[in-house]
């Protein structure tokens, strides 16, 4: 496999910041590049390509019998700054690898065999994840994707054009009969196959993630002259919102609460000016939607709190607050039975993080092949997993697309 | 002095944001066209116009014995991002509006009388305030100068050449015996002389600044899959060294002692990455030099346990952190003479804000003559002092400036 470890090395140079760090972000010249790259390939393989309106781009090996739904696979890659190279891509040159493979021990399939490049899984650009998949499976209707805006001011829709993407964005949505099944490769992101030496997880659940937006504004001033007892300081206001983040994620029933402030920006941002103004986006998520929807509901009531005892005026925004994802337990089985067959160990486990599958699921039976990530890392330039790791990813997604085939 | 209220306007439109907030950097292009606006204005008063290697810009009214120590007076007009338009403006344009009025009523100075345009008393580019005064005072000596770097990196002495300011800054520095006497008219920044209805405040002592840079250096990672107990997530540690500088501030001795973290940046800045690293800019200030000492050690103890508590890596740089100055008692009391004399309330009280006036009493006796500011207010659009209340600090300035010449 030699082969997929050079196309991910050079897929890591399509990014706006220094090897081997990776920034690719949606529409951006060094997105459009990586998937022209991409494309290139599928065609090198002789897959159908087909590109919907908003880039999701789907790469088709014909069956035996093209009339019956075929069997999806797929992931992304695009990267948020300053990132690594295997979140998502693993899940998308792998699949190629596993179809390579598939063509190099003469497998002929009965159902088609289509590989998906899901557009921006990552939120960076228009502060909302899974933006392809979403939109899909019909989650993102078309009349609040018309109203998204990058922080520039742009549109979704004009930039989509502008990068070459043209056609009824209505056509984007799948109908429930469209894949027979879909499966997933994925580095884990998280430390517990490592940890417990296992070469493959199998996941069973998808945590329910929810983004909130919270704007903050209270009074500015100079930093010397207005005394503390007086002060209305947005900034501190954040500060004790993102420890109450910290503290309700802590203190859940659950060990996969995850709460997190990613963004927080102060203005004027002047080192003698009290902070007026405070914008954060907080990300929440838990495999079970119960526990979520506390956590979210107690870091409403702490922000209301907060607020009041500052004279902070607010506003929160939810940005989305999706449904976690029950995978196929068929599915499941089926990739255990591969695992077993291959001789690689593997465990049956939650993903904490959010994927394109957690879309997919709402229309057809899913799951997901996740692989070790060294030392738990990943969204950073030292994000890791080792090409044997890989190989036993890619064989067993393979195994598996052959197995449902069959 | 209806001229003085339409010069303030007018100089508030040399912004690069929108009328009435007021933004002007050093060294950007409204800067040196509101410097050109205040020189034309200075030549038609027949002022001798002199500019020193760093922008400090002096307008002289030379007098019958020009070889007497002169008097000085003056303040800035660089502005804090969207910040207003009294804050040190006053005290350049008012000035200029005393010389005037002294011509007018035929007074003649024996000293002659000096107008300072001081370069960047905010510390908005190269974070660190009074600029000009503090190379004037020789409190910034010329090898710390040229290490300055605003945040794209460039250096301070290649952006001043680049301005048009030349010259060797050596020459910036000035003999002990330069001015026989400093005086800066200024806006209270703060709302005491409005809440007891005072016309205007003369200045006793000027707070003690000082500035810390706290870089924190964590762990990234994903915001989905990295379980809460092994994070080391440098925004949280920032958010709580944030609350214990509000807090320091808050419980010290003393009413006079502030606190306040104007800038906090983090990375990656993304919703779904756990901050990696933090950066904050803090600005703790007293009148009384031990208290605000007490403070600054208080501060670093409590950010050293809070990094270790959370395995994050942390420097401490300390920007500046400049002693309180007393101010002249005899100017002093010859203010209190002259608004006595004019019929105006007076008290004397402590800058909280930090003026070049703490710099120019390094080297000679120096007050300050405060006008009020309504609610308090400043480093906002909505920062004000009324006409009437401008004209009252400008004639108690002139006045000043003839008491003393006698």
């Amino acid at each position: 496999m030699q082969r997929l470890h050079e196309e991910l090395d050079k897929l890591a140079r399509f990014s706006s910041s220094e090897y081997p760090s990776v920034t690719r972000v949606l529409y951006t010249q060094n997105d459009l590049e990586a998937r022209q790259y991409f494309i290139s390939l599928c065609e090198d393989l002789n897959l159908k390509v087909r590109i919907d309106p908003i880039g999701n781009t789907y790469a088709r090996w014909e069956g035996a019998e093209p009339k019956l739904a075929a069997i999806g696979t797929g992931s992304h890659i695009d990267a948020i700054p300053l990132s690594g190279q295997y979140d998502g891509t693993v899940g998308v040159f792998g699949a190629l690898e596993a179809i390579r493979y598939l063509k190099s021990i003469n497998f002929k399939p009965k159902r088609s065999i289509e590989l998906v490049l899901f557009t921006a899984e990552e939120p960076t650009r228009f502060a909302i994840g899974c933006l392809g998949s979403r939109m899909m499976s019909g989650q993102l209707k078309l009349e609040q994707a018309l109203k998204l805006k990058d922080k520039e001011g742009n549109f979704l829709n004009d930039v989509r054009i502008e990068a070459g993407f043209k056609g009824d964005l209505n056509e984007v949505e799948l109908s429930k009969d469209y894949y027979h099944a879909f499966i997933e490769l994925h580095i884990e992101q998280g430390p517990r196959l490592e940890k417990e030496g296992l070469d493959i997880g199998i996941v069973s659940k998808i945590a329910a993630p929810s983004t909130l937006r919270v704007n903050l504004i209270g009074e500015g001033g100079h930093a010397g002259a207005v005394l503390m007892p007086i002060r209305k300081d947005a900034g501190i206001a954040g500060a004790e919102i993102m420890i109450a983040v910290e503290r309700i994620a802590k203190k859940s029933n659950s060990d996969d609460t995850v709460g997190t402030t990613g963004i927080f920006d102060i203005l004027p941002r002047a080192v003698n000016s009290i902070p007026k103004e405070a914008y954060l986006e907080i990300d929440l998520r838990d495999t079970n939607i119960e526990t979520r929807d506390k956590a979210l509901s107690d870091l409403k009531q702490e922000i209301a709190e907060i607020c009041e005892k500052r004279n902070i005026k607010y506003s929160i925004e939810i940005l989305n607050c999706d449904p976690p994802a029950i995978c196929d337990s068929q599915l499941v089985n089926t990739i255990e039975k591969v695992t077993n067959s291959l001789g690689y160990s593997s465990k049956i486990m939650a993903s904490h993080a959010y994927h394109d599958s957690l879309f997919m699921a709402q229309l057809f039976p899913t799951t997901m092949i996740f692989i070790p990530s060294k030392d738990g890392v990943s969204h950073r330039p030292d994000e890791y997993s080792s090409p044997e790791q890989i190989e036993k990813g890619v064989k067993t997604l393979a195994l598996t697309l052959k197995e449902i085939d069959g």
